[in-house]
């Protein structure tokens, strides 16, 4: 292996730290050895604290996040149940996909690309019928909308359902007090927030939700990823079930004590201020963000392609000459926005310098005259308030 | 993360070479970066070349050998289809609890464990209906008996059906000549001869198993293990469908490099030789495999545990004593057997010295009166022949 070294600043895997890295290159225990349960339960300790909750199902899923929203959906989803997802980008859509193949009957609530939900036509959704189960996603990775979470679970809670909130991009980044929102579900992945490499996709399940998988007439359609199973490896009995991927474990261990060590709040308002200092300095840089201010992501910035300006071709000079990944849009954005992403390891001011300086350096050989060290000035002073 | 060094001498995980550990251990590139792209296309020649095999579908599915597993079953298997699975372990049992989860009509023709398929009674059973898909284990892991693959492969054909192999135990370690053999579909794993941590599983789809594939009437239940979906993302097409776990992925391309540099021949004759000194050594210390020779995998031998003999004090001893893993019996062999793996990395003569007289030790310690030097001296004489 011969590899670039390359600024992760698109929408995920984010930059890994090195103690994370080094983690998975320790020699393996076998996935039943007692140092390796103890480790094992101290993942489950530390996402429990990660999310604020007591669940006693939670635990990472043995595949990246798209595993761990088919493990929500084909645990909790059966044939006929009434499911609403609301759709405003490719996860939501995805989320809609995996419920229809898991046999439910799917309403998809739609907005634009860019937009939150519409709470209303959601409720009115939802009140249509007997609907089991409501998904959504917290944020959006394909445009980097923030979705509020309170209003919309209070909503499907008076309405009986469970709700299924993909918090992949948010998971580390923005606040997610599970117990005390009354989620009554949820997935993530590890490779955004976290900055842990792709491979895992932390779940963690509620006590309504629990009573649903409990009650089902015909077992999870997945053997892989049915919660009872993996509840029974997972949890005191340690029947076993797979072989865990113990060296990716090993990363997620680290990467969680390196997040309760910085603090969830410290962590949280990092995101927060450096989002903030990137977009002051993309707007000296002339460029607009795709989602407007307030409902926007911090750790993920889409931001509209200017007139005239060829899409692939800045993101292949950042990629070849500045060495910096930034990602194209997806679905109805392809072509149209840029992603930008300042997750965990990567939400710093180093990278909001080599990002806007290297965009910088890009548009002005696409035609523009923009200037590098007025857009760096302004993210620092941004940053410095 | 402060871990104790064991030698994994269990059914797998198996040790991880140096370079495989420190690869896992390289900063992340993007999922979809030009570098990484060629990457994954090398796992995928490499992987074929290990399989011997030109299969466009051969690809690592982003789960553990159990979601290689269900992704065979899951794509192949269509509600109502009938699916003859031998049974003559945990593993075959598996299957059957899979491809029954994915609609199928599923006949089981179980032998005890111990015993390889029979032969016949698997005719009959096929012959016993339109049979669609035939499923059976190579290697099986839960008691070491290696079936063989010409006759029963032939018969499946003759039937019209698509073979199913489950070749986790088997790969890299014994020979499995994909395309010669006429295998339909294939899964494997990472953590047993291939020596790369566990996360992984290798399968390689057939022309016949690509049609029956193409022609659902129904999508794969399955999202995330959607052949359609993965091969248009593994493809030329490069389309975006999860992200795949790239430091896994890291580890996968130098296992198989390592693999490859050995050569496949020199590989399978040195599992088949460090078996064969083993075995000699165990017959120095009284002890008995549980499968007959000839039937016997050389990388995974179960051993009757002597009368008189706690089979837990025993692996407890070899575990905190000799910092050595060794494995239980699994099903109707549990407290029966030992499972030792010498696989891989761990296939040296050195594995077999340091096991050998852990377990004199604690043959010793429970009454019995064994040399540990002499059935050192038995290894290495058959290592020598």
């Amino acid at each position: 292996m011969n590899l670039p070294e390359i600024l992760l600043l698109g929408p995920g895997p984010s930059p890994v730290p090195p103690e994370v890295l080094s983690a998975q290159a320790a020699p393996l225990l076998g996935h039943l050895d007692p140092a390796f349960l103890s480790l094992m339960e101290g993942i489950q300790a530390d996402l429990r604290t990660a999310l604020a909750t007591a669940n006693p199902l939670t635990l990472p899923i043995s595949g990246t996040g798209s595993a761990g929203m088919e493990a929500c959906l084909v645990n909790l989803v059966e044939h006929g149940d009434r499911v609403v997802i609301g759709v405003n980008g490719v996860f939501g859509k995805r989320m809609a996909e995996i419920g229809r193949r898991a046999g439910g009957e799917v309403v998809e609530v739609e907005v634009p690309f860019g937009r939150p939900l519409d709470l209303e036509e959601m409720q009115h959704a939802i009140d249509d019928g007997p609907t089991r189960i409501v998904g959504f996603v917290h944020a959006e990775t394909s445009t980097g909308v923030l979705q509020p979470l309170d209003d919309l679970l209070g909503r499907i809670k008076e309405a009986g359902a469970l709700s299924v909130v993909d918090c992949v991009t948010s998971f580390c980044g923005a606040p997610i007090q599970l117990d005390a929102l009354g989620i009554d579900c949820l997935y993530s992945g590890t490779q955004k927030c976290l900055s842990v490499p792709p491979g895992l996709a932390p779940v963690s399940f509620g006590p309504r939700a629990m009573a649903k998988v409990a009650e089902r007439a015909s077992p999870c359609p997945s053997w892989y990823l049915d919660l009872s199973l993996l509840g029974s490896y997972w949890g005191s009995e340690r029947v076993y079930h797979h072989t865990a991927p113990i060296a990716a474990l090993y990363g997620l261990a680290t990467g969680l004590g390196l997040v309760l060590a910085e603090g969830l709040e410290a962590r949280w308002q990092r995101h927060t201020k450096i989002g903030n200092a990137f977009w002051q300095g993309l707007t000296a840089l002339g460029l607009e963000p795709a989602v407007e201010a307030g409902l926007r992501t911090p750790m993920l910035t889409s931001i509209r392609v200017p007139d005239g300006v060829d899409e692939l071709n800045v993101r292949k000079r950042l990629r070849d000459v500045y060495q910096i990944e930034i990602g194209g849009g997806l679905g109805e954005w392809k072509g149209r926005v840029w992603r930008v992403g300042l997750m965990g390891h990567g939400a710093r001011m180093s990278s909001v310098v080599r990002v806007l300086s290297a965009l910088a350096d890009a548009l002005n050989v696409e035609g523009k005259s923009v200037s590098a060290s007025e857009a760096i000035a302004e993210a620092e002073r941004a940053f410095g308030d």
